[in-house]
């Protein structure tokens, strides 16, 4: 296709919102002339679809659960009014605790002012509150944000260094819809312990986002934490971010909440057309499943060219894969669907791989993410007439025609600037384009059957470890992994207990030491003492 | 396979270096009986180049250069003595310098120590300086490192931001092999700057690690800059980890450079092993050839089960993607080759995307890292004789394990602790391992003839710009993009216009403004005056 024809291609297929900005290219995915004819029945459904959802239907039927995160920005949509309240409360209460603390009425013991926060969470209860903190943070943060998100010793000891003695200053926000997450309790648990080591009460600097009644919420109650917010059985982690899950910390941050609320908002209504080529979200879904013949078979390059979107691309990897990577269909055939999310930024991400895009394999095709603004105020001429703005926007502009030359695939999604709003817009657009897609590809995008399995067998390791420890404990000689299994009745997991064996004896923490050996499986393990 | 046939089976092939604590598991990819066998032929030519490679045979043909990163670690292996003594001194350099910062006796003008380190670099002078900053970074560090690793001039200003009055003991190390890239230039144009408003002089904060000659060599010697470290052209920029590019930031942050280098000399000599089942790069392209079809059919996940190598997916996504990801092997044939590398670390990552990795499409293999050592110290009972690390271990034998059960293959790279040695031996594991992969595709891994492309459609795009920007600057009524386009002469390339005007028109820089109307591409264009 020559230039004149793409500048056509492109005219006919933008997408552009005036209000929020918001604009969709489409022109460099190479979908037929007939494509959106021939897939708009299945769209039609697929509105119908997100509208019964939108009303309250059950669509986790796994979970017999409702899917409402679209109520969140219009706690009007809501199926019940106990529902729209409890929306409209929760955001009120997020932002009196926030004013409240950043006016000094709510201070840690002695009326210390929190200028730190510190978020523990994993999944959808990190990477949403990750990406919106590093994406509108600024120097003048009203609260300093650091994160857990996970159940590294080492990782929740280099966070704390840097807290150092700001742990009197820091509230510390633990976030598990479920209450008993093993690596966001862990998280609780050590930080608490820091709190301690420094004379601190932990309680005192705590506050909760939890589901009424779990475990967590039960120990926040029983120790008066600060404050508790509620999670409900209708939002997902994954699509959680207009939930106190992200919204307290940001409120915390100093970030306008009432912006990303605005900008999903509005986005939820562009994303509710059901004129195809008005919907950039139905547009979206339509270029995945171009793109990867509705079966996942490429892959989603996210590149941002704006280092504030570093972390859209992690995001997405948990809402995309997450919601999409199934085994069976909604009818329970097997179709072990998915698309595979990477990305960091542009131009960066240029000098990492483009060259494997451009020339190698053509396994994926590139979502980029344009800025408009460059920056606050004017910037400096790196060249006579050019800005470094320019540059970024030229290597954008230069990427994307260079993969297209080469019969690579790119969508374009343009914002006016990284604020609240379009940030809020970005994350109504991916919900809302998972759902559909979904829904085109008859798949349940709101439930995991597949994280259990992990957490099952990681439940089967640390049982393992205990009988491995108590035995080497009960004293005996130094003996190998095979020995060791077979005098605890273990055999058929002597791999598990050789893996438990070299991990425990790099640690202090059970008393065991290695004699090695070559090969190392023959080593013997023992007690310290 | 049943869990003692896995045992023989992981037992069999396991890799267990004693001296760097190396361990590599590939019990868990499903290759056949016949596979090591059948491709030990391919393995042993693979060994010979790398040979002849290593005694510098000219690897890279297009560019008519040597390929000499092991030299680096070990001059003595150097094809010639001038070559060996360059890498001599300027270790020597490095670690001279870096003492004289730590010390004070090399400081900012009026006696400032510095205590802080701007790198400002891309691709691979910045991707392996952060991923080793981040990974062996403590609190302790002697120079605090920030980066500018893009043209954003945003994401400059938030880094300046971060550095605040601080600049005045920043020192900053402007690093770009050839000297000329755009990015790295605009940053330290805008660093410059910055410097100049903060009342400092640049020059007396600056050091260059560049090619001899290049533009920023003569920057740097003109202007007086504090110090040169050369770059050669017998390394490549993502093989660069341990010459000037990666030692010189390292050692100004306090990390042990002697310590990467001997990890990596270390690693070098068990991957220059010709009896593959000792050779855990070999063991390692083995792996990737069965996985991938020797095609690049399916992603290749890095999981690190530590916080410290969450970089190193990013870090990889240069060294492997850009090294294979090529349009044609070595006899000119088109393959489009290549393999596509994402991935955080675990346990976040379960939470995020384990649901695909499990159930969905099964298009990729995982390379899971562990580290048996938790953390410095004794850990916290997070619950009766469990500990959060025990929970981290557990957690990456559970998902191995799930991972399995259905079918999906993954490799487990074991190291003892994340030091400068392992981090080392990390770097240069996967060096030869893309070598020797290479060797087996006939893929050279040591150009990358597809990057032009796109920064010559960028700067296309900035020559459109001076064109577009002088005849608005002209004067005359507000016209559209068609119209400009026209009237410049450049009809066919209306659409890059419409760009540029968009950009422009956001940005208060050129003075550009825009009318706009709907649809959006029919707004007109003018000057603000």
């Amino acid at each position: 296709m020559n230039a004149p024809a793409l500048w056509q291609r492109y005219r006919k297929h933008l997408f552009h919102d005036p209000e929020t900005g918001l604009m969709l290219d489409v022109s460099r995915m190479n979908f037929p002339d007939d494509f959106l004819a021939r897939m708009e029945p299945a769209m039609q459904r697929a509105y119908a679809e997100m509208e019964n959802l939108e009303r309250g239907a059950i669509a986790n039927l796994d979970e017999n659960r409702m899917v409402g995160h679209y109520w969140l920005r219009d706690p009007s949509l809501a199926p019940s009014e106990e529902i729209a309240a409890e929306i409209v409360e929760t955001v009120a209460r997020v932002k009196e605790f926030a004013a409240g603390i950043h006016g000094g009425t709510i201070t840690a013991p002695g009326g210390t002012r929190f200028r730190r926060l510190l978020v523990i969470g994993i999944g959808g209860s990190a990477l949403g509150p990750q990406f919106v903190a590093d994406a509108l943070g600024t120097a003048a943060d009203r609260l300093e944000p650091h994160f857990f998100d996970n159940t590294d010793p080492d990782g929740m000891d280099r966070v704390l260094a840097r807290l150092g003695n700001g742990l009197a200053e820091t509230l510390t926000v633990v976030i598990s819809k479920s209450g008993g997450t093993k690596e966001t309790r862990s998280g609780m648990l050590e930080a608490q312990d820091a709190y301690r080591r420094a004379g601190l009460d932990f309680h005192r600097h705590a506050m909760a986002v939890t589901g009424a009644g779990s475990e967590l919420d039960r120990t926040a109650t029983e120790a008066g934490w600060l404050a508790r917010f509620p999670m409900w059985d209708w939002v997902g982690g994954r699509t959680s971010e207009t939930s106190a899950v992200g919204l307290l910390p940001a409120a915390l941050q100093g970030i306008d909440i009432d912006g990303i609320l605005a900008g999903a908002r509005q986005c939820d209504a562009l994303t509710r057309r059901r004129t195809t080529a008005t919907n950039p979200a139905a547009l979206l879904a339509l270029m995945w499943h171009h793109a990867t013949g509705g079966r996942g078979t490429r892959d989603m390059v996210i590149l941002p060219y704006k280092d504030r979107l570093l972390l859209f691309s992690r995001y997405l990897q948990q809402l995309v894969m997450e919601s999409l990577g199934k085994e069976r269909d909604r009818t329970g055939t097997v179709v072990n669907q998915g698309i595979a999310v990477y990305g960091n930024k542009g131009s960066t991400d240029q000098h990492a791989y483009v060259q494997q895009l451009r020339e190698g394999i053509n396994n994926f095709f590139v979502t980029f993410v344009e800025v408009l603004r460059d920056r606050d105020g004017k910037s400096l001429e790196v060249e006579p007439g050019v800005t470094s703005g320019d540059y970024l926007s030229g290597f954008f502009q230069g990427t994307r025609a260079a993969l297209h030359e080469n019969g690579r695939e790119s969508l374009t999604i343009t914002i006016p600037e990284v604020s609240p709003a379009t940030i809020g817009v970005l994350i109504a657009l991916f919900e809302r384009a998972v759902g559909l897609y979904a829904a085109l590809t008859d798949i349940n995008a709101y439930h995991q059957p597949g994280v259990e399995a992990g957490k099952k067998a990681a439940g089967v390791v640390l049982k393992l470890q205990a009988e491995v420890i108590a035995h080497l404990q009960g004293g005996g000689e130094p003996a190998t992994a095979d020995e060791i299994a077979a005098a605890i009745g273990r055999d058929v997991e002597v791999e598990a207990v050789f893996h438990i064996l070299l991990h425990a004896a790099a640690n202090p923490d059970h008393g065991v030491r290695i004699f090695a050996a070559e090969p190392l499986f023959q080593s013997q393990f023992g007690t310290a003492g």
